[in-house]
């Protein structure tokens, strides 16, 4: 039986309500001339009280050492092992920009990329042309209907875009157009079953319609193909929590992986604010709320320690509002680290606070990387926090007799 | 995905260098009369400056409760599940005594044992003869060839030897000729597969060579095989992490472990200080180093508790030196405890200690089994210290998009 399964048969449908916040990139490191973290460093009462309300802890969204993504980190905290329930190339990259992409699609993640005149590529990337441009020429490819297939192109960001062939009897196991290397000619793109011959025939069409498109458009010349995938068919949240799950997230990217487990997308603004007016606003038909900021991880990117100290302490201010709503379980965590330090998401274990009538509380009176070392919850896996959530909203039945 | 597979992924080679220090049987138990482990009682500095630097927790080699021999110890320590990736008990013998086991070899565990007039077992130890008589004994069977097949006798020690079967189409999938208890006849050894047939009577040939050989050497007149076997065929840790690995260790064992795994095995002396040499000058050649130190082990394996903290400490003045060269990542942990109270390997989770630029610090200051329990690092599986030896080296990208 796996974890979920376990879940399943165990859970049931009741009144209580559960609020999970992700702050996105919440762990840190350390400043070297402080020696305290964003998060130690932001002045953060709200969450403090929580902290000692509550019980804390540190997460691993995948395992020790690995770094996550964005999907793999989301996935983990809404109890989906991310090492089991991956999502293709192409199928993320059409859920980052809003795609609404239907079961039968096929979605491929493609790269404008330069060819020289023997149809070698010279650059992968276009000399990674403008979002401007790269929306302007999707404009010329979008829009064909190749054996019934019709061919949608959408613009992501420079040189990326996402191809989405939808028709009757598609198939997404083929290869890539994409031999990730320059000198090389693009790969023509072939059926790995028997099932998929028709859909190969059809991308490699595309692609030879696109050269002929592009052939005075250097360096936007050619285009490279990678990830051809479909929507994942994963149990929702509603059959295995039966909960009725809300996802308040203001990035396309993370309403697209709520909308991959069943939860129902919300219509709200780009602050913190917007977003739990949201939350009120559908406070009382919903049972769960996946509540999304994204701030705290673009400051983490850009390297700076101070904006992503400044959207941590927003942050804190508006929750007054969530605590004021006294939802049985609030959870506050991170899907990964993003220490303004490297730059870059990282493998940090993540601080985690859980707070309900029924936690048994620990010592713990402050939110922070240092204090969540000794707090109950102790180091645990980022998939047991949606089982720890259930259980402390009176949700989860007894296992076994 | 197994874990192997999923740190082979996303796993890149740099220039970054990592160092691992096993100290074998590090974990101890406290003595009753001051309370402190030998790790507590040692005089320290340098141990505990890396511990302040950096992280600290205790792993558990295989999993609570389970005492691990050497093996299991190390290959947990080199990110390998001990309990998947286990080896036979002729190879390991053979290993042990730094024998150059080929692949088509195939290698059994043997005793000198007694047998009585009517061939039952007396003792399966042939009253644990010296180490010199099975030497001599040895030379009588070694050399032998049947059919077509070389037989390598050697000692290893007291009653104890390794029998290596060397030629064409050999198979280790035969049975134990010893049935571990007295009052009964070895067994005849029998094949596990078809293809085994002929390995098998190759084995029988050679034990009723050597039951003649040995009838009037009295009391080790007769011999006993078990756990036939060949070399492993595992992924390297050059293909899992791109590592390019020395191995530094003065006993047989530790280096015959690491070839398992794809290291180097370096030539070097006896001493820490020999090793620490060693280091030093392959240190632009590689950018892994498993540095063994077997002292420890051996003193808590005669219940020396003195003997087991003077060692640590010429360890750690040794230590210096290491520091001084900077590595990116210094890990020192030990592959299991062994208490001089217990005098044998045990299951107590063992320290560790992981200092990089990139860690992210707790408040340990001393290297200790008392202090560690409140590190950051927590209380993890040994499977995943290379995990995050390697995070901390910046050599993993990230898991999912």
């Amino acid at each position: 039986m796996t974890n979920l399964e376990l879940i399943k048969s165990i859970s049931n449908p009741s009144p209580s309500k559960i609020v999970l916040v992700v702050i996105d990139g919440l762990g840190g490191l350390p400043s070297p001339e402080t020696g305290k973290t964003e998060l130690e460093t932001a002045n953060t009462p709200n969450l403090d009280r929580l902290a000692s309300w509550g019980i804390c802890g540190l997460t691993d969204p995948v395992s020790p050492g690995i770094t996550p993504g964005s999907a793999p980190g989301h996935l983990a905290l809404f109890g989906y092992d991310p090492v089991t329930f991956t999502i293709g190339r192409g199928v993320l990259e059409a859920i980052g920009i809003d795609f609404d992409l239907q079961p039968g699609d096929v979605a491929a993640r493609a790269n404008f990329c330069t060819v020289d005149e023997t149809g070698l590529i010279a650059d992968r990337r276009a000399g990674r042309i403008s979002t401007e441009k790269c929306t302007e020429l999707c404009q010329l490819l979008d829009g064909l209907v190749i054996d019934e297939t019709r061919i949608i192109v959408c613009p992501v960001r420079e040189h990326r875009f996402v191809i989405v062939f939808r028709g009757e009897g598609l198939n997404a196991e083929v290869s890539d157009s994409d031999p990730q290397q320059v000198g090389v000619a693009p790969k023509p793109i072939t059926a790995l079953n028997a099932e998929a011959d028709r859909s190969a025939a059809i991308a490699n069409q595309f692609v030879a319609r696109a050269k002929t498109t592009l052939a005075e458009r250097y360096p936007a010349n050619m285009i490279l193909l990678r990830g051809f995938s479909r929507l994942p068919q994963w149990p929702t949240m509603g059959e295995i929590y039966k909960l009725k799950a809300a996802a308040i997230a203001s990035y396309p990217m993370y309403r697209g992986l709520a909308k991959l487990v069943g939860m129902e997308i919300m219509d709200t603004g780009t602050s913190i604010e917007d977003e739990l007016a949201t939350l009120k606003k559908n406070y009382t038909n919903y049972d769960f709320f996946f509540l999304h900021i994204k701030g705290t991880d673009a400051a983490g990117e850009d390297g700076d320690f101070d904006r992503k100290v400044r959207i941590i302490e927003q942050i804190d201010t508006a929750l007054s509002e969530l605590i004021s709503i006294e939802p049985d379980v609030i959870v506050v965590t991170g899907d990964h680290s993003t220490p303004a330090l490297l730059k870059g998401h990282s493998w940090h274990p993540v601080p985690i606070l859980l707070y309900s009538k029924w936690c048994r509380p620990d010592r713990v009176s402050e939110f922070s990387e240092s204090a969540c070392l000794s707090g109950g919850l102790g180091r645990l896996p980022a998939t047991k926090v949606m089982p720890l959530a259930m259980a402390n909203a009176l949700k989860l039945t007894k296992f076994g007799a």
